[in-house]
């Protein structure tokens, strides 16, 4: 069996002591073992500080993007590979497996492509230049320079590739050193990318380490010109954001948490029209997808109290004719969960919503005796009125809601405290606006299905160039949105001085 | 004797049970006492959050710009009023005082002219159009919305206008209702603003409320739409961060705190130059000015060590010179801490910094039997190997450490671990250029000093058009910085659907 290295100091290192299993969460067959106990992380932590941040920040914005260019052409060569152990390890359909790896390698070249357009320059222009005085000599302008620290990136179990890859590509692209930790039981697909990248010696030393099996004390070894980017549960979250270090240091933390995504119908929408076939394929999408396993996967389906029995017919019938099964078989389209642990919460949240609502679609518990199976599900609601967990409960499967709206929507929208996506599809203009106004300080993307797009990904497909985080319940973070996503590492400063002093200093950074 | 309430909920309230009394500190002449004991915090909140919130969100930037505008009449017609108030209780001379109002009014004015720039949106249109699939009509924007909470401020002693000016103008013109809580030491000033403001009813009912006196459980009553920002202690600071419901619903907390600001007299400047000159200036005035009560003010000056003979003989000199005493004397220079609790604090430090180093201006103690005085005190350090305190603590007095240096400064001045402001005196480039880089991620703000800028205000001014805030020990936040001051009171939302209909919902914003 597999055991596990971690990529830390400019090397690989292997823990000592219990290890932790990797299954295939289909068979429970063991894969790998990982550990990371006896790894000196205080020393991984500071041969990023010491050398890869002073590498990384000697290049250029377009250098950078170089780099990112060959880390993404080196997981297109070993994209097989590793669509096979997301397969394997992580429980994916071919098709979800594809949508990891391939939304990785998109997202790198994204960044890859910024860096190029950054140019020549080692930190960014913020804004304009300011004449601060009466005369045009006492002058401010703005610029934003890579942090000293080290970015420690912690990735969830669903996507072990794109959470690792877009989290990557915006620090290493600001010019800051990563210490990547992905989600130890689908660990695979990162440790394997991390082999190709640094058997090709890719990326200068000490610039992207990574580290697999339990974080330990990380995030406590973390000062004040670090920063954390966390992906996960909302409690995890909060434990790190109560660190006393995070909070003395002021740490920057950046925390995409729990989110119950709703995809509201809007009321003019006749069934069977476009609109409506579309919305129904996003819900069915995020439902199916990864088995339900994304952080912006609609969660709660509102629709107009007329048309509840007509979507909920629907939605009945295309979840029964979803095949649930080893996604090693090719005609299978939906796989297991991910781990026991998450199969176990998952059972333990449908139970929540069966005391409030109906299960009309699926059934409850455990599908098959061996492998982390469950059947879509879908619970309705008769009203809003009884519903409480449906809007506190993320339950991170195969699971959706339906409920039926009489007034405006956005109230309940907004009781799931705070969300990464809303969905609307409606084409009456004037609804469209005040249902936007009243979800939007609740999200960070609102997305406005249409038919008349090709190849729309729906609103659960992470965008690199959209901003991606929530505030409230989601974590109030944010990530991606192109340029956007580089403010987290690095540190805006006020120039202030004269004139041409100040012209001399901005001169080293990208517009 | 006066009697201070709150406004909160549309109207004055006194509190109840034991009162807080504000004195003059140069006389301990009681002025006026203070309490929130049994005002209805929770319906204070909520009155801002569902009159204030929607009636600013009704309007239009340039709307909220003419308010602001409104305010900042208000208070040049009560300049004298409110000068003789900073006088009476701040301890302030009546150029502190002034310093502090027409900071305030300032402040005001420059965001209403953002206002007026900012014109007829509602919110912000955050960047440029993405075309996000192969076809044009696939369409992303990004948009900046008002929260739908209320923006808590929680200020520091040393600006009662200033501070309550700045952070209400940024959260009032993003279209978010303020309640305002002064510390309650000096709050005669924003008291009598707040007296100003309401008698001329220049704002909607609930867009403003002050609370007088302790803050109770006010941050623990905030949730996911509201945000918090606080200028003061590191130690408060990280209390508020740890509330149980901060973290939870992902608060929006800004926080700036302590700050060993630096000065560093570059290894080209010849004593008696200009730039020596300005570079003494500073000092001198930043030790002096509100006695030292800035966050802003020069902690730390590093200086060349064959400079340290001149530099240190300098500043005594200048330092001895100070008249120190009641402010009501138009003589006096520098007049008394803001409180009894504050010169407990500052003699504290200054036993700390004697314990590592040499007083060799000022005396150990307080001043005079009655009042709150000290004498501007210099110490001086050998070098910086056993400098530790003066990394540390923040002695928020008078009182400022000079420390020689031999090779470049950086490394010295990122001891502090975060901090306001750096300034830098040097007319060679190759220098500058790397002592910005070096001190550039601990900063929110460099000031180059230039004989040449006429009026150069100096490192301890805090300029609206320029960020405020810092990294690690100051809090990692950031105010003011013209049109990046609203940020943190507004979420940014990715649009994403069909390009006309998202132009459509971007037509309400301002670019």
């Amino acid at each position: 069996m597999q055991v596990l290295g971690s990529y830390v100091s400019g090397r690989w290192a292997q823990g000592t002591g219990a290890a932790q299993t990797l299954l295939n969460p289909a068979t429970e067959e063991a894969l790998a073992t990982a550990s990371s106990e006896g790894i000196d992380l205080a020393a991984a932590l500071e041969h990023a500080r010491r050398r890869g941040g002073p590498a990384l920040r000697a290049l250029s914005f377009a250098e950078r993007g170089a780099l990112l260019q060959a880390v993404a052409d080196a997981l297109q060569d070993a994209r097989d590979e590793l669509l096979q152990l997301g397969i394997a390890n992580g429980g994916n359909t071919r098709s979800d497996a594809k949508f990891d790896i391939d939304g990785a390698i998109a997202t790198l070249l994204a960044y890859a492509e910024l860096g190029s357009a950054l140019g020549a320059g080692r930190f960014l222009i913020d804004g304009e230049g300011l004449q601060l005085g009466r005369s045009p000599r006492f002058h401010g302008q703005h610029v934003a320079v890579p942090r000293h620290g080290v970015a420690v990136q912690v990735n969830a179990f669903n996507f072990p590739a794109w959470g690792f890859a877009e989290k990557a590509a915006a620090a290493l692209l600001a010019g800051m050193p990563v210490l990547s930790k992905p989600a130890t039981a689908t660990a695979m697909v990162a440790h394997r990318a991390m082999q190709v990248i640094a058997e090709q010696k890719i990326l200068p030393d000490g610039a992207l380490s990574l580290l697999v099996g339990a974080p330990r004390d990380l995030p406590a070894l973390l000062g004040a010109q670090d920063v954390l980017a966390f992906t996960g549960s909302g409690e995890t979250g909060a434990r790190i954001r109560a660190l006393p270090n995070v909070i003395r240091h002021s740490v920057r933390v950046n925390v995409e948490a729990d989110s119950l995504n709703a995809a509201v119908l809007g009321p003019d929408i006749e069934a069977r029209s476009d609109m409506y076939e579309l919305f129904l394929k996003d819900v069915l999408r995020d439902v199916t997808q990864k088995a339900g396993q994304k952080c912006t996967a609609i969660r709660r389906v509102l629709v107009p109290q007329e048309a509840l029995a007509a979507v909920r017919d629907d939605l009945v019938e295309m979840l029964g004719a979803i095949r649930v099964g080893n996604p090693a078989d090719q005609e299978v389209r939906m796989g297991p969960l991910a781990s026991g642990a998450q199969l176990a919460d998952v059972i333990a949240g449908m139970e929540m919503l069966g005391t409030e609502s109906r299960r009309i679609s699926g059934t409850s518990g455990r599908l098959l005796a061996k492998g982390f199976f469950v059947s879509p599900a879908l619970f309705e609601y008769e009203s809003d009125l009884q519903a409480k967990a449906v809007h506190d409960r993320e339950v991170f499967g195969p699971v959706v809601s339906l409920l039926p709206y009489t007034e405006h929507p956005a109230a309940i929208v907004a009781r799931g405290n705070g969300g990464l996506v809303c969905s609307l599809y409606s084409e009456d203009a004037a609804w469209l606006e005040q249902a936007v106004a009243g979800v939007a300080p609740w999200h960070g993307r609102i997305f406005l299905g249409h038919p008349k797009i090709e190849l729309s990904p729906g609103p659960g497909t992470v965008l690199p160039q959209l901003v991606h985080g929530g505030p409230g319940r989601a974590g109030g973070g944010e990530e991606l949105g192109g340029r956007r996503a580089l403010s987290f590492y690095l540190q805006r400063v006020a120039l202030e001085g004269s004139r041409p002093v100040i012209a001399g200093l901005a001169r080293g950074g990208s517009a």
